[in-house]
């Protein structure tokens, strides 16, 4: 077997997406060396289609550092929500209540954006490259070794090595012993793309007695909605018409609303969970984005709290190459983790408040709604729910 | 079997709780005759302990319809409250946050004040008379009978029948085939009453991993405290020192937080769990208060529903005396449950936040204070809860 040929770097980043990618950025920036490894390739990860609802915070960190102003164009700004239950509209004003919009741009152009700004600006980034160990974790230079699409052996050491390697985390599976915070849900959502006009302004969040379904958008022509499903559910059993017939129960309402149909393109069922390890860090490596926590998709926080432990961990890494002092570093996961928590519970909230649980007792169900009627009755409770979806400041 | 003596009265009142005697007080000034009828006597309902925060709405129904002011001078006005969890401090100023505050007035002087308007005014009521079966509840002229203490028997004859009887509510297990909506809960409070100045100067909620605590108050020598416990303890297995140790377990922090100990002279284990009928009426009978829905003590919400739904049912009552429509008495079931499921929802939410669970997965425990330290970390987050716990305005 070849020797491993040797990359020294600053910071290693085992994952390219947009965790990785706008930590590689801001470090760059920061004429901070660092590298990328990815064990896709560009064209998967750009035609993956994930959520996209980007807190302001999160564009900003787009557009104020030098990534791309494509978001501004291209995206979609949204001012409120829907919340739809018991068949009857209720609109939350996000700009009216905290000041706040969010902006639809899907995840693959965030990473479009970002992988072209790492090109541009000479980055570093290797796809295909898989990484196949981690080492030294608990030194002043820890390593990890990784094997291009060639075969060939690399293995690089670094002062800090990061983990943004999505929610499968080979960084994270390398340390075992610390604590893993999980809860599964007994359904998922079944996601479609469709070639139709917009059904509403607004995303509309439905809650009906046949389950959630989340009306979103993608653009003027093309839309993606989602329907709580069976997580064993299969996409093939299923036709337009059939997913027509489901997604319009769950919005159906004395107001008559229809929502506007088009052919059906593709069909997804997300499976999803709540996750979090705990400590964010071990040793020198440290954890940002999916490889750190997960969230159901319902609060549209995965992203935004991928970004803002960059943010926590790029000040951490400046900090450190500024004063040779690692007090930062060491105050990471603890900082990124308040953060964590409360998008932690307020996609379980959201969760809970707008799904259906077979499980449920008719008390839980008619309680659900109470908290519907409270938190759409009340400015505060608007504004309490309208504050968390827009994001929470950034410390 | 002697014949049943007949009285006919235009409202018969089952229960004079607070519920009963404030329906009736409010009939009686409109000039609307009612009787009320209750199992106790008035000494055993003048010294049953029981929670007494009300809301600035309620402590209004008993001063502005003339009751009594003495809530006003004996109660104790107070303007927040502390959230404690992870052993910090985190007040809430309900003054500043919605510019309302709530009363602590105990229950058993709310119904001592009540007894004596009725008195005063030559209300009705009579005090250790059994309810024994209610009937006609679908015609216009329901009737209940019930015996006196010397085993008298009379049978009343009504246009309206009030079940305000309690949450083991005779009125309501008349009536059978309608929708019970309930939950248990794992736990229990253990009350105590103490000998004690005030620990401190506002309520103390506190989450901690030994179990929920709230350090009320009774006034300035007497104090009352809870800590959760399992239904089933037994209360002379406590000693006044290790229900000191219990306590102060719950309330530890950094900050060195002592409670202020005294002699023991209450101790009381309060199964709870939320209960809801629907609807609330039958024919020509309305339930109100706990006979037709049970809230856990968390929101402090119990008191306050019950008057809640006695205005509206008192509106409902003089509206069909005044323009002979019963409108208002069909809609009161409708109108009623829209703040009971808020206020269930309130409650649960206070429990389940506050409250340790056995079967409660690490992620859960974890997501609790994750909730908390999102609602105390903003100030749209503290408005929503302090607005539920002082009150959503009256319709």
């Amino acid at each position: 077997m070849a020797q491993a040929q040797i990359i020294k770097t600053k910071v290693g980043i085992v994952g390219g997406g947009p965790a990785g990618l706008m930590l590689s950025h801001l470090l760059a920036k920061q004429g901070i060396d660092n590298l990328v490894v990815e064990s896709r390739d560009h064209e998967t990860i750009r035609n993956t289609h994930r959520a996209g609802i980007l807190e302001a915070g999160s564009v900003k960190m787009l557009t104020d550092t030098g990534v791309d102003g494509r978001v501004l164009t291209e995206g979609d700004e949204h001012e409120g929500i829907d919340l739809r239950f018991n068949g009857e509209s209720h609109p939350l004003d996000f700009k009216d209540l905290v000041d706040a919009t969010v902006t639809l741009y899907a995840q693959n152009e965030v990473f479009v954006d970002l992988a072209a700004a790492r090109k541009r600006d000479g980055g570093d980034v290797r796809y295909e490259a898989e990484v196949t160990e981690v080492l030294d974790l608990e030194t002043t230079t820890p390593k990890f070794r990784f094997s291009d699409k060639d075969g060939a052996a690399f293995e690089v050491h670094c002062d800090i090595l990061v983990g943004a390697d999505g929610s499968r985390s080979f960084c994270r599976r390398a340390v075992t012993g610390e604590q893993d915070y999980k809860i599964e849900y007994p359904f998922a959502w079944f996601g479609i793309l469709t070639e139709a006009p917009k059904s509403a302004p607004e995303l509309i969040y439905a809650n009906s007695p046949h389950g959630f379904a989340l009306i979103s958008q993608r653009s003027e022509t093309v839309q993606r909605m989602y329907f709580q499903c069976d997580p064993a559910e299969n996409v093939n059993d299923w036709s337009d018409d059939r997913i027509w017939a489901e997604l319009q129960k769950r919005v159906d309402g004395p107001d008559g609303f229809q929502l506007k149909q088009g052919p059906i393109f593709d069909k997804t069922v997300l499976a999803f969970r709540s996750f979090v390890r705990e400590p964010l860090s071990h040793g020198r490596m440290f954890l940002a984005g999916d490889a750190g926590h997960t969230v159901p998709p319902t609060g549209a926080k995965g992203l935004n709290l991928a970004f803002a432990d960059v943010k926590v961990l790029f000040e951490a890494i400046d900090s450190f190459y500024a004063t040779g002092s690692d007090a930062l570093l060491e105050g990471y996961s603890d900082l990124a983790l308040q953060r964590v928590w409360k998008a932690q519970n307020f996609s379980y909230w959201m969760t809970s408040m707008l799904h259906t649980r077979e499980d449920a007792s008719p008390f839980e169900t008619k309680r659900a709604l109470g908290e519907l009627a409270t938190v759409t009755g009340s400015r505060f409770g608007q504004q309490y729910l309208a504050e968390s979806y827009t994001g929470w400041p950034h410390k």
